[in-house]
């Protein structure tokens, strides 16, 4: 039998799993992929393309699917989010940010609104936006993030809403990438995970191949938090998020250096650019969490989360017996 | 019906809980709770003190305890290692630094050899000593530790272990508080758990009160990793290794600006000592992991062992429910 929790009843999923919606990595045919088996795929409205955005809910087909968005940039381009609420998704997310100028919106739409924190203060500003779901989201997780372990974060959050919104439902993310982690996460008291990193090597993501095969050939302890990337993109992300990716050349010549980056901002930018562009994955950055050493292969995402819930699924009923 | 794995039958234990042998905190009358309470209680015998070590042996009494080294301090005193073999302990824990010197004597005595790790390059040095236990440490975990969070450390270290040396057992440790920590560990794959924060505040922890309050009233938020206490304690720690405190002013005043620290080391290092002995905490460190959250009273360490096998057993049994 499938897993049941709180989760699975108020979204109506078959499993207690959730698409992290990665910006340019979740697009509709991952978000509809990770739906279809059963979970609930969230397309990654990241930085805000208003074409992007309507072309992957296309992409979706008639699956239903949920959307994020991070929040401080949303607050630059706020009508991306009626692009969003239009196409009456199962769920918005708001990460990296205070959510409070969206929450009412969503809300009064009628869509249950998850909120992403990686510290308690967060989990304070999404329960006093009236989140549904918070997500607990722990510093091994890929791309931005904050540095809390999700071993501790995930129930210290979960006794905040149990004091303060007990109907508020809490899941783990950061370093959840098979079916221990689900279990696991299950047995700190969420209702269920949201994973990223697993996805972004499925065959449905929109990562190109040579990230992919970046993330089966690393390690986690190959991977590292840092603000390089950002700065080379030219993204000026808020305190306190930076990015877990793996280390590479680029790397190794700017991490700790990151004001000299700046002062050469301009030219590391271009060269960065380019370095995407060829698939220069010396310089281009791979998102990647510490999850990465469970990620051994490229798989469809409907197996992923078929082998997931099976094996949390066993190892459920094997923890009873542990008391036998 | 207790929770049993390979920990509890291989070292004769009524529940899966191991006491980390915390430098000048888990003295003999805390390993001994411990363990007369049915997990092991091992003594910190830290940087090495010969008078300390055998103090703390006798404290325990008859009670069965082991004792942990920190390694690269423990190369400086060698015999240290003797004293400690000379009481036959039930295992011997080595932390920070390469096993391979230390290994064979402990192994050859018959006792079992306990390594914990931080990273999956540790894990290897620790199997290649023919580790008997391997702990697998969190960044989230109270005082020195590295960077890596528990949640993905943990069944990354089990793979690679189940792959090389399948009768190693693996502990997980860093962030574990509470019954949820030890059942989300089995779910990992663990056959165990190490806890260090939640027994600094018990009845038995050779901390002092104000210590142990701070503990209780601090959360993980308010913890860091840093360096700073080491300089002050003019302590030469090796890269990677870190502790964890929580912020208070002399993190304020000195976290981030490491170089001037070492610069006017000799009078902090002075300043620090006497906060230490007149219990300044806004000077003196308090060593805490990220599960300070969960920690909410001082206790006997026996209560606590038995508060936390009992709400794993329970989280256990309902986890099963979840499939039903």
């Amino acid at each position: 039998m499938p897993i049941r929790t709180r989760l699975t009843e108020r979204l109506h999923l078959r499993h207690p799993i959730l698409l992290a919606p990665m910006a340019l990595v979740s697009g509709g045919r991952l978000a509809s992929a990770v739906s279809a088996a059963g979970g609930l795929g969230m397309i990654g409205g990241g930085y805000g393309d208003a074409e992007w955005l309507a072309r992957e809910f296309a992409a979706a087909g008639n699956q239903r699917i949920g959307c994020g968005f991070i929040t401080w940039s949303l607050a630059k381009q706020p009508h991306l989010l009626d692009i969003a609420l239009d196409h009456k998704p199962a769920a918005v997310m708001l990460s990296f940010g205070d959510p409070a100028p969206f929450a009412a919106r969503v809300r009064q739409a009628g869509i249950p609104l998850i909120c992403q924190v990686q510290t308690l203060a967060h989990a304070r500003e999404a329960l006093a936006a009236g989140a549904d779901i918070i997500v607990a989201q722990g510093g091994e997780a890929g791309g931005h993030g904050a540095t809390r372990g999700t071993f501790a974060l995930v129930p210290a959050v979960i006794d905040l809403v149990q004091g303060e919104s007990p109907g508020t439902l809490v899941l783990a993310a950061g370093g959840v990438a098979d079916g221990r982690g689900l279990a696991a996460a299950l047995m700190l008291g969420a209702d269920g995970v949201l994973v990223g990193t697993r996805f972004y090597a499925s065959a449905e993501s929109l990562a190109v191949p040579e990230v992919q095969q970046s993330i089966v050939d690393s390690a986690g302890d190959d991977t590292l938090r840092t603000s390089v990337f950002d700065i080379a993109r030219k993204m000026d992300w808020p305190d306190p998020f930076t990015i877990r990716a793996v280390k590479n050349g680029f790397t190794a010549e700017w991490h700790g250096r990151e004001a000299a980056l700046m002062q050469t901002q301009p030219a590391e930018a271009e060269r960065y650019q380019q370095a995407v562009a060829s698939r220069d994955m010396s310089v281009a950055g791979v998102f990647a969490g510490e999850g990465a050493d469970m990620i051994r292969d490229i798989a469809p995402a409907g197996a992923l989360i078929d082998r997931m819930a099976v094996e949390a699924e066993t190892l459920l009923r094997r923890g009873a017996e542990l008391v036998e």
